[in-house]
Protein backbone atom coordinates (compact mmCIF):
# COMPACT_ATOMS: atom_id res chain seq x y z
CA UNK A 1 0.00 0.00 0.00
CA UNK A 2 0.90 3.58 -0.72
CA UNK A 3 3.49 5.00 2.38
CA UNK A 4 0.44 7.56 3.28
CA UNK A 5 -2.16 5.49 3.55
CA UNK A 6 -0.25 2.65 5.43
CA UNK A 7 0.60 4.84 7.48
CA UNK A 8 -2.83 7.07 7.94
CA UNK A 9 -4.34 3.65 8.66
CA UNK A 10 -2.18 2.58 11.26
CA UNK A 11 -2.42 5.73 12.87
CA UNK A 12 -6.23 5.52 13.09
CA UNK A 13 -6.15 2.17 14.09
CA UNK A 14 -4.19 3.87 16.99
CA UNK A 15 -6.26 6.20 17.96
CA UNK A 16 -9.52 4.43 17.98
CA UNK A 17 -9.18 3.73 21.21
CA UNK A 18 -7.78 6.91 22.71
CA UNK A 19 -8.94 9.27 24.75
CA UNK A 20 -11.70 11.00 22.93
CA UNK A 21 -10.58 14.09 24.42
CA UNK A 22 -7.39 14.71 22.34
CA UNK A 23 -8.14 12.86 19.09
CA UNK A 24 -10.88 13.47 16.68
CA UNK A 25 -10.72 9.70 15.65
CA UNK A 26 -11.39 8.24 19.34
CA UNK A 27 -13.82 10.86 19.69
CA UNK A 28 -15.93 9.99 16.62
CA UNK A 29 -15.26 6.58 17.10
CA UNK A 30 -16.76 6.72 20.84
CA UNK A 31 -19.90 8.03 19.00
CA UNK A 32 -20.26 4.90 18.17
CA UNK A 33 -21.08 3.80 14.69
CA UNK A 34 -24.03 5.97 13.42
CA UNK A 35 -21.46 8.96 13.85
CA UNK A 36 -19.18 7.41 11.32
CA UNK A 37 -21.70 6.60 8.87
CA UNK A 38 -23.29 10.26 8.71
CA UNK A 39 -19.37 11.61 8.57
CA UNK A 40 -19.33 8.83 5.18
CA UNK A 41 -22.61 10.50 3.92
CA UNK A 42 -21.20 14.04 4.90
CA UNK A 43 -18.16 13.49 3.09
CA UNK A 44 -20.09 12.48 -0.06
CA UNK A 45 -22.68 15.04 -0.76
CA UNK A 46 -19.46 17.69 -0.27
CA UNK A 47 -17.29 16.12 -2.60
CA UNK A 48 -20.46 16.23 -5.31
CA UNK A 49 -21.33 19.70 -4.31
CA UNK A 50 -17.47 20.83 -4.67
CA UNK A 51 -17.49 18.81 -7.99
CA UNK A 52 -20.56 20.90 -9.35
CA UNK A 53 -18.67 24.18 -8.43
CA UNK A 54 -16.37 23.56 -10.80
CA UNK A 55 -13.18 23.66 -7.93
CA UNK A 56 -10.64 20.92 -8.42
CA UNK A 57 -8.99 21.84 -5.14
CA UNK A 58 -12.00 21.32 -3.79
CA UNK A 59 -12.82 18.27 -4.94
CA UNK A 60 -9.25 17.49 -3.62
CA UNK A 61 -10.21 18.21 0.04
CA UNK A 62 -13.25 16.62 -0.32
CA UNK A 63 -12.23 13.45 -1.44
CA UNK A 64 -9.60 13.14 1.33
CA UNK A 65 -12.29 13.62 3.51
CA UNK A 66 -14.37 11.24 2.15
CA UNK A 67 -11.09 8.32 1.93
CA UNK A 68 -9.97 9.72 5.53
CA UNK A 69 -13.65 8.46 6.62
CA UNK A 70 -14.23 5.45 4.81
CA UNK A 71 -11.05 4.78 6.74
CA UNK A 72 -12.23 5.11 9.77
CA UNK A 73 -15.48 3.21 9.11
CA UNK A 74 -12.74 0.09 8.12
CA UNK A 75 -10.85 0.41 11.06
CA UNK A 76 -14.01 0.76 13.51
CA UNK A 77 -15.27 -2.52 11.91
CA UNK A 78 -11.99 -4.27 12.22
CA UNK A 79 -11.42 -3.98 8.16
CA UNK A 80 -8.78 -2.51 6.11
CA UNK A 81 -8.34 -1.04 2.61
CA UNK A 82 -6.24 -4.51 1.93
CA UNK A 83 -9.53 -5.75 1.97
CA UNK A 84 -11.28 -3.25 -0.43
CA UNK A 85 -8.10 -3.84 -2.76
CA UNK A 86 -8.38 -7.18 -2.64
CA UNK A 87 -12.25 -6.77 -3.21
CA UNK A 88 -10.91 -4.71 -6.40
CA UNK A 89 -8.54 -7.25 -7.43
CA UNK A 90 -10.79 -10.42 -7.40
CA UNK A 91 -12.97 -8.55 -9.66
CA UNK A 92 -11.29 -10.91 -12.27
CA UNK A 93 -8.16 -8.48 -12.25
CA UNK A 94 -8.32 -4.68 -13.20
CA UNK A 95 -9.63 -5.18 -16.64
CA UNK A 96 -12.28 -7.61 -15.12
CA UNK A 97 -13.96 -4.74 -13.34
CA UNK A 98 -14.65 -3.21 -16.37
CA UNK A 99 -15.94 -6.52 -17.45
CA UNK A 100 -18.08 -7.05 -13.91
CA UNK A 101 -19.54 -3.78 -14.29
CA UNK A 102 -20.16 -3.71 -17.94
CA UNK A 103 -22.44 -6.57 -17.31
CA UNK A 104 -23.83 -4.73 -14.38
CA UNK A 105 -24.55 -1.57 -15.46
CA UNK B 1 1.11 4.33 -4.32
CA UNK B 2 -0.47 0.66 -4.04
CA UNK B 3 0.14 -1.25 -7.05
CA UNK B 4 -3.76 -2.17 -7.71
CA UNK B 5 -4.52 1.24 -7.14
CA UNK B 6 -1.87 2.44 -9.33
CA UNK B 7 -2.63 -0.43 -12.23
CA UNK B 8 -6.79 0.62 -11.79
CA UNK B 9 -6.35 4.42 -11.93
CA UNK B 10 -4.22 4.08 -15.73
CA UNK B 11 -7.29 1.50 -16.90
CA UNK B 12 -9.83 4.14 -15.76
CA UNK B 13 -7.76 6.94 -17.15
CA UNK B 14 -7.57 4.51 -20.57
CA UNK B 15 -10.91 3.98 -20.80
CA UNK B 16 -12.76 7.06 -20.02
CA UNK B 17 -12.38 7.62 -23.64
CA UNK B 18 -12.91 4.58 -24.90
CA UNK B 19 -15.90 3.29 -26.92
CA UNK B 20 -18.98 3.82 -24.40
CA UNK B 21 -20.07 0.25 -26.15
CA UNK B 22 -17.15 -2.02 -24.62
CA UNK B 23 -16.32 -0.07 -21.25
CA UNK B 24 -18.58 0.86 -18.37
CA UNK B 25 -16.00 3.77 -17.51
CA UNK B 26 -16.27 5.09 -21.08
CA UNK B 27 -20.25 4.99 -21.06
CA UNK B 28 -19.91 6.43 -17.33
CA UNK B 29 -18.06 9.14 -18.71
CA UNK B 30 -20.12 9.82 -22.04
CA UNK B 31 -22.99 10.19 -19.91
CA UNK B 32 -21.06 13.37 -17.92
CA UNK B 33 -20.08 14.52 -14.84
CA UNK B 34 -23.82 14.26 -13.79
CA UNK B 35 -23.90 10.54 -14.14
CA UNK B 36 -20.33 9.90 -11.90
CA UNK B 37 -21.41 12.26 -9.39
CA UNK B 38 -24.52 10.43 -8.72
CA UNK B 39 -22.77 7.09 -8.21
CA UNK B 40 -20.54 8.47 -5.82
CA UNK B 41 -23.95 9.75 -3.67
CA UNK B 42 -25.54 6.16 -4.76
CA UNK B 43 -22.20 4.14 -3.52
CA UNK B 44 -21.64 5.62 -0.09
CA UNK B 45 -25.49 5.45 0.57
CA UNK B 46 -24.92 1.88 -0.03
CA UNK B 47 -21.82 1.66 2.31
CA UNK B 48 -23.88 2.97 5.13
CA UNK B 49 -26.44 0.41 4.62
CA UNK B 50 -24.02 -2.60 4.41
CA UNK B 51 -22.55 -1.19 8.02
CA UNK B 52 -25.98 -0.93 9.09
CA UNK B 53 -26.31 -4.29 8.18
CA UNK B 54 -23.73 -5.35 10.13
CA UNK B 55 -22.67 -7.07 6.72
CA UNK B 56 -18.61 -6.59 6.45
CA UNK B 57 -18.23 -8.36 3.40
CA UNK B 58 -20.70 -5.91 2.22
CA UNK B 59 -19.38 -3.22 3.84
CA UNK B 60 -15.60 -4.22 1.99
CA UNK B 61 -18.11 -4.45 -1.54
CA UNK B 62 -19.75 -1.33 -1.12
CA UNK B 63 -16.21 0.34 -0.45
CA UNK B 64 -14.56 -0.94 -3.12
CA UNK B 65 -17.56 0.73 -5.19
CA UNK B 66 -17.19 3.66 -3.52
CA UNK B 67 -13.61 4.15 -3.80
CA UNK B 68 -13.97 3.09 -7.63
CA UNK B 69 -16.31 5.68 -8.54
CA UNK B 70 -14.31 8.21 -6.54
CA UNK B 71 -11.54 6.90 -9.04
CA UNK B 72 -13.55 7.78 -11.85
CA UNK B 73 -15.07 10.95 -10.89
CA UNK B 74 -10.72 12.24 -9.98
CA UNK B 75 -10.05 11.09 -13.56
CA UNK B 76 -12.68 13.20 -15.20
CA UNK B 77 -11.81 15.53 -13.76
CA UNK B 78 -7.64 15.43 -14.19
CA UNK B 79 -7.08 14.66 -10.71
CA UNK B 80 -5.44 11.75 -9.27
CA UNK B 81 -4.95 9.54 -6.07
CA UNK B 82 -1.83 11.23 -5.62
CA UNK B 83 -3.15 14.64 -5.01
CA UNK B 84 -5.57 12.78 -2.33
CA UNK B 85 -2.71 11.81 -0.98
CA UNK B 86 -0.60 14.70 -0.78
CA UNK B 87 -3.54 16.69 0.64
CA UNK B 88 -3.52 14.15 3.64
CA UNK B 89 -0.07 15.10 3.73
CA UNK B 90 -0.34 18.41 3.30
CA UNK B 91 -2.44 17.90 6.59
CA UNK B 92 0.67 18.57 8.46
CA UNK B 93 1.59 15.00 8.44
CA UNK B 94 -0.44 12.32 9.64
CA UNK B 95 -0.53 13.25 13.08
CA UNK B 96 -1.42 16.52 11.78
CA UNK B 97 -4.40 14.91 9.79
CA UNK B 98 -5.60 14.34 13.94
CA UNK B 99 -4.75 17.79 15.05
CA UNK B 100 -6.50 19.48 12.02
CA UNK B 101 -9.77 17.70 12.58
CA UNK B 102 -9.67 18.45 15.86
CA UNK B 103 -9.67 22.08 15.63
CA UNK B 104 -12.66 21.81 13.40
CA UNK B 105 -14.65 18.85 14.92
CA UNK C 1 -53.26 17.24 4.54
CA UNK C 2 -53.32 18.19 0.99
CA UNK C 3 -55.26 16.73 -1.30
CA UNK C 4 -52.40 15.63 -3.49
CA UNK C 5 -50.85 14.22 -0.49
CA UNK C 6 -53.56 12.51 0.94
CA UNK C 7 -54.62 10.72 -2.23
CA UNK C 8 -51.05 9.47 -2.92
CA UNK C 9 -50.68 8.23 0.63
CA UNK C 10 -53.53 6.06 0.36
CA UNK C 11 -52.33 5.18 -3.48
CA UNK C 12 -48.79 4.23 -2.06
CA UNK C 13 -50.46 2.07 0.93
CA UNK C 14 -52.40 0.63 -1.11
CA UNK C 15 -49.59 -0.89 -3.56
CA UNK C 16 -47.48 -1.61 -1.33
CA UNK C 17 -48.77 -5.23 -1.08
CA UNK C 18 -49.99 -5.15 -4.90
CA UNK C 19 -48.61 -7.20 -7.64
CA UNK C 20 -44.91 -6.25 -8.23
CA UNK C 21 -45.25 -7.43 -11.85
CA UNK C 22 -47.85 -4.01 -12.20
CA UNK C 23 -46.75 -1.93 -9.66
CA UNK C 24 -43.53 0.08 -8.81
CA UNK C 25 -44.13 0.70 -5.67
CA UNK C 26 -44.85 -2.95 -5.14
CA UNK C 27 -41.81 -3.80 -7.30
CA UNK C 28 -39.40 -1.55 -4.69
CA UNK C 29 -41.46 -2.72 -1.45
CA UNK C 30 -40.78 -6.51 -2.05
CA UNK C 31 -37.22 -5.76 -2.40
CA UNK C 32 -36.78 -4.83 0.90
CA UNK C 33 -36.34 -2.03 2.72
CA UNK C 34 -32.33 -0.99 1.99
CA UNK C 35 -33.73 -0.71 -1.73
CA UNK C 36 -36.36 1.57 -0.60
CA UNK C 37 -33.58 3.97 1.44
CA UNK C 38 -31.46 3.00 -1.57
CA UNK C 39 -33.66 5.14 -3.16
CA UNK C 40 -33.54 8.07 -0.71
CA UNK C 41 -30.12 8.57 -0.83
CA UNK C 42 -29.86 8.51 -4.62
CA UNK C 43 -33.25 11.50 -4.96
CA UNK C 44 -31.40 13.30 -1.97
CA UNK C 45 -28.35 13.63 -4.38
CA UNK C 46 -30.21 14.14 -7.58
CA UNK C 47 -31.22 17.28 -5.82
CA UNK C 48 -28.18 17.98 -4.69
CA UNK C 49 -27.03 18.28 -8.36
CA UNK C 50 -30.50 19.62 -9.56
CA UNK C 51 -29.81 22.80 -7.39
CA UNK C 52 -26.00 23.20 -8.12
CA UNK C 53 -27.01 22.80 -11.87
CA UNK C 54 -29.29 26.07 -11.40
CA UNK C 55 -32.07 23.93 -12.76
CA UNK C 56 -35.56 25.04 -10.98
CA UNK C 57 -37.46 22.57 -12.88
CA UNK C 58 -35.38 20.21 -12.22
CA UNK C 59 -35.16 20.52 -9.08
CA UNK C 60 -38.51 20.48 -8.45
CA UNK C 61 -38.50 17.21 -9.97
CA UNK C 62 -35.81 15.78 -8.06
CA UNK C 63 -37.87 16.85 -5.00
CA UNK C 64 -40.89 15.19 -6.15
CA UNK C 65 -39.23 11.96 -6.51
CA UNK C 66 -37.77 12.50 -3.06
CA UNK C 67 -40.57 13.52 -1.55
CA UNK C 68 -42.45 10.54 -3.36
CA UNK C 69 -40.09 8.11 -1.89
CA UNK C 70 -39.88 9.73 1.31
CA UNK C 71 -43.17 9.03 1.80
CA UNK C 72 -43.07 5.05 0.02
CA UNK C 73 -40.58 4.78 3.26
CA UNK C 74 -42.58 5.77 5.79
CA UNK C 75 -45.75 3.67 4.52
CA UNK C 76 -43.62 0.40 4.10
CA UNK C 77 -42.86 1.21 7.93
CA UNK C 78 -46.36 2.02 8.92
CA UNK C 79 -46.10 5.61 9.70
CA UNK C 80 -47.70 8.70 7.74
CA UNK C 81 -47.11 11.91 6.58
CA UNK C 82 -49.53 13.26 9.59
CA UNK C 83 -46.63 11.54 11.91
CA UNK C 84 -44.52 13.97 10.59
CA UNK C 85 -46.52 16.78 10.58
CA UNK C 86 -47.15 16.19 14.16
CA UNK C 87 -42.98 16.28 14.87
CA UNK C 88 -43.03 19.36 13.09
CA UNK C 89 -45.96 21.02 14.92
CA UNK C 90 -44.42 19.50 18.28
CA UNK C 91 -41.45 21.43 18.13
CA UNK C 92 -43.07 24.45 19.95
CA UNK C 93 -45.31 25.16 17.70
CA UNK C 94 -44.20 26.25 13.79
CA UNK C 95 -41.87 29.61 15.43
CA UNK C 96 -40.52 26.90 18.17
CA UNK C 97 -38.64 25.30 14.70
CA UNK C 98 -36.78 28.49 14.74
CA UNK C 99 -36.40 28.44 18.12
CA UNK C 100 -35.03 24.74 18.54
CA UNK C 101 -32.87 24.70 15.22
CA UNK C 102 -31.17 28.23 16.68
CA UNK C 103 -29.75 26.28 20.01
CA UNK C 104 -28.84 23.04 18.40
CA UNK C 105 -26.77 24.65 15.10
CA UNK D 1 -51.65 22.27 1.33
CA UNK D 2 -51.82 20.96 4.92
CA UNK D 3 -51.88 23.91 7.41
CA UNK D 4 -48.80 22.65 8.98
CA UNK D 5 -46.61 22.89 5.95
CA UNK D 6 -48.28 26.04 4.67
CA UNK D 7 -47.84 28.06 8.03
CA UNK D 8 -44.11 26.12 7.62
CA UNK D 9 -43.48 27.32 4.59
CA UNK D 10 -44.79 31.04 5.36
CA UNK D 11 -42.22 31.14 8.25
CA UNK D 12 -39.53 29.81 6.37
CA UNK D 13 -39.90 32.32 3.47
CA UNK D 14 -40.31 35.32 6.07
CA UNK D 15 -36.86 34.03 8.20
CA UNK D 16 -34.99 33.28 5.07
CA UNK D 17 -33.83 37.44 5.23
CA UNK D 18 -34.28 37.53 8.72
CA UNK D 19 -31.49 38.54 11.12
CA UNK D 20 -28.84 35.54 10.83
CA UNK D 21 -28.25 35.96 14.99
CA UNK D 22 -32.03 35.16 15.71
CA UNK D 23 -33.05 32.96 13.29
CA UNK D 24 -31.30 29.47 12.04
CA UNK D 25 -32.95 29.61 8.59
CA UNK D 26 -31.58 32.73 8.25
CA UNK D 27 -28.40 32.24 9.47
CA UNK D 28 -28.32 28.80 7.16
CA UNK D 29 -29.02 31.17 3.83
CA UNK D 30 -26.81 33.84 4.57
CA UNK D 31 -24.47 30.63 4.11
CA UNK D 32 -25.59 30.49 0.82
CA UNK D 33 -26.26 27.33 -1.22
CA UNK D 34 -24.41 24.91 -0.75
CA UNK D 35 -25.04 24.94 2.84
CA UNK D 36 -28.53 24.14 2.56
CA UNK D 37 -27.50 21.14 0.19
CA UNK D 38 -25.43 19.47 2.33
CA UNK D 39 -28.04 19.37 4.83
CA UNK D 40 -30.72 18.07 2.49
CA UNK D 41 -27.65 15.09 2.18
CA UNK D 42 -26.89 15.30 6.12
CA UNK D 43 -30.72 14.23 6.49
CA UNK D 44 -30.76 11.88 4.30
CA UNK D 45 -28.36 9.49 5.24
CA UNK D 46 -29.96 10.35 8.99
CA UNK D 47 -33.37 9.37 7.43
CA UNK D 48 -31.47 5.58 6.04
CA UNK D 49 -29.78 5.23 9.70
CA UNK D 50 -32.82 5.84 11.26
CA UNK D 51 -34.81 3.12 9.37
CA UNK D 52 -32.62 0.81 9.46
CA UNK D 53 -31.83 1.24 13.45
CA UNK D 54 -35.39 0.11 13.16
CA UNK D 55 -36.24 3.52 15.34
CA UNK D 56 -39.40 4.52 13.89
CA UNK D 57 -39.32 7.08 16.38
CA UNK D 58 -36.27 8.35 14.79
CA UNK D 59 -37.49 7.91 11.16
CA UNK D 60 -40.45 10.54 11.77
CA UNK D 61 -37.80 12.93 13.49
CA UNK D 62 -35.26 13.04 10.43
CA UNK D 63 -37.93 12.65 7.91
CA UNK D 64 -39.13 15.99 9.43
CA UNK D 65 -35.62 17.18 9.27
CA UNK D 66 -35.58 16.18 5.79
CA UNK D 67 -38.98 18.08 4.68
CA UNK D 68 -37.81 20.48 6.81
CA UNK D 69 -34.78 21.51 4.64
CA UNK D 70 -36.02 20.55 1.78
CA UNK D 71 -38.11 23.23 1.98
CA UNK D 72 -35.83 25.96 2.98
CA UNK D 73 -34.29 24.54 -0.39
CA UNK D 74 -37.54 25.39 -2.00
CA UNK D 75 -37.48 28.92 -0.85
CA UNK D 76 -34.23 29.86 -1.24
CA UNK D 77 -35.23 28.65 -4.81
CA UNK D 78 -37.98 30.92 -5.31
CA UNK D 79 -40.14 27.77 -5.56
CA UNK D 80 -42.61 25.91 -3.04
CA UNK D 81 -44.04 22.86 -1.70
CA UNK D 82 -47.21 23.66 -4.64
CA UNK D 83 -44.94 23.39 -7.35
CA UNK D 84 -43.66 19.57 -5.99
CA UNK D 85 -47.39 19.31 -5.45
CA UNK D 86 -48.22 19.95 -9.22
CA UNK D 87 -45.56 17.98 -10.18
CA UNK D 88 -46.68 14.91 -8.70
CA UNK D 89 -50.14 15.54 -9.96
CA UNK D 90 -49.01 16.41 -13.75
CA UNK D 91 -47.67 12.96 -13.42
CA UNK D 92 -50.87 11.34 -15.30
CA UNK D 93 -52.96 11.98 -12.17
CA UNK D 94 -51.63 10.46 -8.49
CA UNK D 95 -52.32 6.63 -10.47
CA UNK D 96 -50.57 7.79 -12.91
CA UNK D 97 -47.18 8.46 -10.44
CA UNK D 98 -47.36 4.65 -10.63
CA UNK D 99 -47.51 4.21 -14.29
CA UNK D 100 -44.71 6.55 -15.12
CA UNK D 101 -42.24 5.00 -12.43
CA UNK D 102 -43.10 1.44 -13.62
CA UNK D 103 -41.69 2.69 -17.21
CA UNK D 104 -38.86 4.11 -16.08
CA UNK D 105 -37.36 1.67 -13.63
Amino acid sequence: MNATLAQLEAVIRERLTADPATSYVARLNSKGLDAILKKIGEEATETVIAAKSGDKGQVVYESADLLFHLMVLLAAEGLSLDDVFAELQRREGVSGIEEKNARTS
